[in-house]
């Protein structure tokens, strides 16, 4: 294995499709590290430029370009959708080596579609960092998201050793805890769990028909919390709940009967049964945060 | 009305009974303010003596003592058990003019048991911060919990309106940034919604059956924060929640009814009805930040 080609390096011109809220953190986040040189597209000219004139990039474009040729590596920050349509339109943008990798919240079976469509010798690695923030756009963006997140890769057989390890290297620079890989299975069948649901919850909280205006006058930081990932980007996660129908479905229903389980004891008065469940809850959430060495 | 009384003076002593999260935040907060005199009282020694050698706290006591009748307030932050015991034990400790107030999170009928084991000329404020966090003990106190919380109120009707006007100016010095008074029922529903029912979701939710070894690695920001608080008090929390049962067996309910609302749709791919539902949650959840200044 050539080490020199494994680890990430700064040197390298990496190109960012995309600049909203997780593209925008990627530029902001690679310029901290010191990457060199930072090719930006979005067919958003207003973002271009602010990110332009913060430094966070040095090349815009608002439409494929050959400049892309010039990327070692190519971070696409868009829904899958509007990547496959990108990569359909603009075959030319891609040299042979180049590492093209995604951050799409969901894999299914999309990985395929998306290598028939690269030139031969491109090397797609789907990656899932699990770094976000409230709210969406590039005014929203922030190095800071990847700080202890973890990051997942879902690997193809084909993939390059030394190009994971790049995509690896680069999630550790970033300021990532951990880089898991995983297949496309997996990775839906957790993230349901992990990511999909909270979201469900935080906005089926805020939707509960007990929300009236004078109800910020009693919230807590409980609240606060558990609401935050509400304010939510509607058409995207949409298309996220969709995409994981099956597995989401599963876990609301298991989530369901951890709440029934709870508010069965509370009905019945079991102070017993309460406490151990509330035990339980707190030995696994601080289990959770020593091990993640969460924010 | 005495509007020199009114204020908070941060020259008069202040007591606090029950040095665990809540009393030692409030130590700190009051020590950063400038209170020139913290008494203490807790069963814990160790507690008492590191909140002393950090120069938290001036005089410690670990059982009531008649110290407490220097004090212009006294603060209780103790489960409302303890309180009611400590009242009974220990009349001689309060002297009349002194205002009593507490941290009790359900209010329930207990102002009037309370009230009645006070001497005569001691105001009893039923109070309750809106701040906290996870874990317990002096060990997790600290002063910032109260930046822009809510303080609520649930005066009784002998209160002396600069008594209450007292609390309110000690709240915004500790820095929150709403105190509001309502009625003892009126608080509990409230709770039962922004602070009970985040509480159950949250360890409902590390409480799934989907929780497993490998779930750390998969892990976001949106599970991170919407757990925080499973990380609870089983015990004190089991009494809370069995104190507001009524109340937090609807807002359940309530949230059930959001929840099913957002899975059929999801079960019958109603990208429409799904996308409108997650527009609701971030629409009103940006008019909560925006209106309480939310951390």
């Amino acid at each position: 294995m050539d080490t020199e080609a494994s680890g990430f390096n700064t040197n390298e011109t990496v190109a960012i499709i995309g600049l909203g809220l997780m593209g925008g953190s990627f530029a902001r986040g690679l310029r901290r590290i010191g990457t060199k040189h930072i090719i930006a597209v979005d067919t958003d000219e207003k973002a271009l430029q602010k990110a332009k004139q913060e430094g966070m990039v040095d090349e815009v474009y608002t439409t494929g370009s050959t400049a892309l040729r010039r990327a070692r590596m190519i971070i696409f920050c868009t829904a899958t959708a509007v990547m496959i349509r990108f990569l359909a339109e603009h075959k030319t943008c891609f040299a042979p080596g180049t590492i093209v990798t995604d951050v799409a919240g969901i894999k299914g079976d999309t990985a395929d579609a998306i290598k028939a469509l690269l030139p031969e010798g491109v090397d797609f690695i789907p990656g899932h960092p699990m770094a976000g923030r409230e709210g969406k756009g590039y005014a929203m963006a922030s190095a800071d998201i990847f700080n202890n997140a973890n990051y997942i890769l879902v690997p193809m057989p084909e993939n390059k050793e030394n190009h994971l390890l790049a995509v690896t290297s680069m999630a550790m620079a970033l300021g990532c805890a951990h880089v898991v890989r995983v297949s496309p299975e997996k990775h839906d069948r957790f993230i349901a769990y992990t990511s999909c649901l909270p979201h469900v919850l935080a906005t089926a909280l805020v939707n509960s028909e007990s929300m009236d205006p004078m109800t910020k006058y009693f919230v807590a930081g409980s609240f606060r919390d558990g609401t935050r990932v509400a304010d939510i980007n509607a058409a995207l996660w949409t298309s996220l709940f969709l995409a994981n129908k099956e597995n989401l479905v599963h876990e609301i229903d298991c989530f369901r009967k951890a709440l029934t389980d709870f508010s069965t004891m509370l009905s019945d008065e079991d102070a017993e049964g309460m406490t151990r469940f509330l035990q339980q809850a707190a030995a696994r959430r601080r289990d959770l945060v020593y091990e993640t060495h969460s924010r």
